[in-house]
């Protein structure tokens, strides 16, 4: 009895109480009435039951009623004046829109048997557990203050490993001052574009590039001119009455193609900063990975008045580290900290206390060592792969160094159509023409990321990869054989 | 003699090795004699050293010059070809610039003996403890793929804890496949300025609102319409013929007079968002800090098309997290993922593992609670001492909420000098006006920060306080009549 009352009482005035949910019933009771009179099945202007009424209809407690009448009143859905019953405020209908919740399937990662994409490192190498070890030590070293704003350069403790460690590992002597910690070099150069290049200026990058990086300055709404890269890297030569706010460039190590930037190249360089008051962007996104002789000395050596150095640990360290660096030009820095703070105020705490440590203990430069030795184990094994397994013509380009490799194949052209028929046989790889401004300069080269695979993972994926070729061309031949008869 | 060989021979070819430095010794020479090319002290053309000779004269083994040497070829410094003699390309000299480190000083934080800055939780009563241990075990949990790219949109994990979070918490029902990491409110902003409003189009926002917001939306160049509040909120009948993409508002705790926006007003704000197919922006700043009845339910909750909901977790766990997250309409999911990856592709791992198990351990609701209790004393505390010392006429603002309290002193203006004038004497406010875009509405009330002082520095806060309004206005109401005279 007393249950079958409270149960018919349960769906007074629209309102049904759970009471196995999680949500308070004072909760839900604000909710049921709040959402009629949003839909206007309560009109503005009705009265609404008392406080007793209400609690002896739904068999709550009183103050539970009371509660959420507050709630209501508090947002000035209801009105209730002293003595007078409470009544609806007019206005609150509105006619609700939902909209399913959906995921862009293209968001969705495809698995492939062989996967040579390029950039990532070996994760499985990547010493966890010593890094969990810095994790909580550096969460224990973290004051009350590491807690609150430290400040949108990054904490100095962080900077000043960073300039000993670019001081040990490429002889570059910077002040701990003149860094400035980012979110990684997208972010880097998401800034870098916001402070030298306003809309409708003209930004210079060498072609090809980092298509990941170009969309960057492209959706800055930038205009972007291309510059031919050879085998050399950027032709400076084709620098002649170019004008633009900034130029970017990656001289240790050119993505794709891997060149090392000559000299007389880099002195072109910066002769044309200087004449044109333009800036020098140096993304030095992999140069730790050289497998003979040293890294490479930066540009902005030649140079700190007119090159911003754009340095990142997301290969080094991990991808899902998110911290990267600039070395800014001293009258860039103020702007720099303005703008920093109104886009994302700071880099979080712990990971740049943990990167700290693990320069300071000299930890990331064994890992490198380490990871250096390895990835030059895997480019031989490519290379060697390659000899074994391929008939036809190639050669590989670019400096020993990196985690991918370009390649050519004189006969071919690889289009996005080759790219997609490949990823349907499980092989995962890009055309150089992937990442090209202008297009048809570079069809017949291919990139292979090897970084992040083992030996047997290598090899079959160039099996795979010969086959593919094999086959993929062969009968576009006799298609256009077919055709001609 | 062996010595004294070595050391004249040392600074053989303007080398001057220095046997201490943690520099390789082949890097020092490589240092010394590409510096000499580049600054033009060493001619294109001309012939170095061979490797045996200067090895001797530099008193260092051979293979260590022939390195230094082997780095100078590969940058295309020098070039050596069979046999012949070692010479220096052609074009390498470069006039260098540099460029003295500074750094702002506008960016030295200053410390005052009474700080009401506003928005700044008590970091001394963060579980600093459990968080250590929780970071601990989140790096535990960590598999390979997450040091990898883990996703623009933040791990699932995460986000699936927020949603049941939000519902327990705000009774707001979300899937988690709508929620969207972000770097805190301000990126959040920053994201939002770029998927909804491009340049030249107009943004409303509510006025007052916060001076950071505000900045975070006019650098990305659009033109900003203040719409006037009141003690109740944004005033919407201002709304009538007004255009613009989006709307800005904070309608659970409006920042910074602290009303909460009443149900008609939320009801004309939705309908003009469909009227004029504009956002509704939702800033949901601190509304956790509720200390008479629950916190507000979301606009987002009225309708879920329309509203973008914007939340932080920098008042509830701590600002250096840099974590908030945004509750995307369906139609913008995918553009956001697009603007997300080009910006700074992702949100860093470790927190974001960190903050997952601080909401599963319900972890965070208890420190919630623990802090609503502490900062709802502090705010009587604050109240009371007002009570106690100010003579004057006075009344606070806005719902009993957040962490600052709005008050007005009806008989006084305040403006910068004021502020200044407090800050030299180490106390630190700031005026309502300091968050106006059209001044002069509100410049008879003050922002007091209290939610990170203790009782003790609010108490000699507020006493700092009243003899300096005292003495400031007092000595200007004289100079006054000394004029008068």
């Amino acid at each position: 009895m007393d249950n079958a009352e409270g149960l018919e009482g349960e769906t007074m005035w629209g309102i049904h109480l759970d009471r196995q949910s999680e949500l308070p019933l004072r909760r839900q009771i604000y909710q049921a009435l709040g959402d009629q009179m949003i839909s206007g099945k309560l009109k503005g202007g009705e009265l609404l039951p008392s406080t007793r009424e209400l609690s002896k209809g739904l068999n709550v407690s009183r103050s539970t009623v009371s509660d959420a009448y507050e709630m209501l009143i508090a947002e000035g859905f209801i009105i209730s004046s002293q003595g007078a019953p409470t009544r609806i405020t007019e206005g609150l209908c509105v006619e609700k829109m939902t909209d399913p919740a959906y995921l862009a399937a293209s968001h969705i990662e495809r698995v492939f048997s062989s996967d040579f994409r390029t950039g990532l490192p070996d994760l499985r190498q990547f010493p966890r557990f010593l890094w969990q070890q810095l994790i909580t030590k550096a969460s224990e070293e973290m004051t009350p203050e590491h807690y609150g704003y430290t400040g949108a350069q990054g904490i100095p403790e962080l900077r000043k490993e960073i300039a000993l460690w670019l001081y040990r590992s490429r002889g570059l002597s910077v002040d701990a001052g003149d860094i400035f910690i980012t979110q990684g070099a997208t972010h880097a150069l998401h800034l870098i574009a916001e402070l030298i290049c306003g809309a409708r200026q003209e930004i210079l990058m060498e072609d090809p590039c980092h298509t990941g990086m170009l969309r960057t300055f492209l959706n800055k709404g930038v205009s972007v001119v291309p510059i031919p890269a050879d085998e050399h890297g950027i032709q400076t030569e084709w620098l002649k009455d170019k004008k633009g706010s900034a130029i970017y460039v990656t001289p240790s190590h050119q993505f794709p193609l891997g060149a090392i930037l000559p000299a007389s190249r880099r002195a072109a360089l910066i002769r044309f900063a200087h004449d044109n008051e333009a800036y020098i962007i140096e993304d030095d996104y992999d140069s730790e990975f050289r497998y003979c002789g040293e890294p490479i000395a930066p540009l902005y050596s030649m140079d700190s008045h007119r090159v911003i150095y754009v340095g990142t640990f997301s290969k080094s360290v991990y991808p899902a580290l998110r911290i990267g660096y600039v070395i800014l030009p001293g009258q860039l820095q103020e702007r720099w900290l303005h703008l920093r703070t109104y886009t994302d105020v700071q880099s979080p705490i712990a990971e740049q206390m943990a990167l700290m440590m693990f320069l300071r203990t000299r930890k990331l430069d064994r890992h490198i060592k380490r990871m250096r030795r390895l990835y030059g184990e895997r480019r031989g094994i490519l290379l060697k792969a390659l000899t074994e397994t391929y008939e036809g013509e190639w050669h590989a380009f670019g400096d020993e160094a990196g985690l991918h490799l370009a390649v050519e194949f004189p006969e071919f052209h690889f289009d996005d159509a080759f790219r997609k028929s490949g990823q349907e046989k499980g092989i995962n790889l890009t055309p150089v023409e992937y990442h090209c401004i202008e297009k048809g300069r570079h069809q017949s080269k291919l990139l292979l990321g090897y970084g992040h695979l083992e030996p047997e993972e290598i090899r079959n994926g160039i099996a795979l990869l010969c086959s593919h070729i094999k086959e993929y061309f062969g009968s576009e031949i006799t298609m256009a054989k077919e055709e001609l008869e």
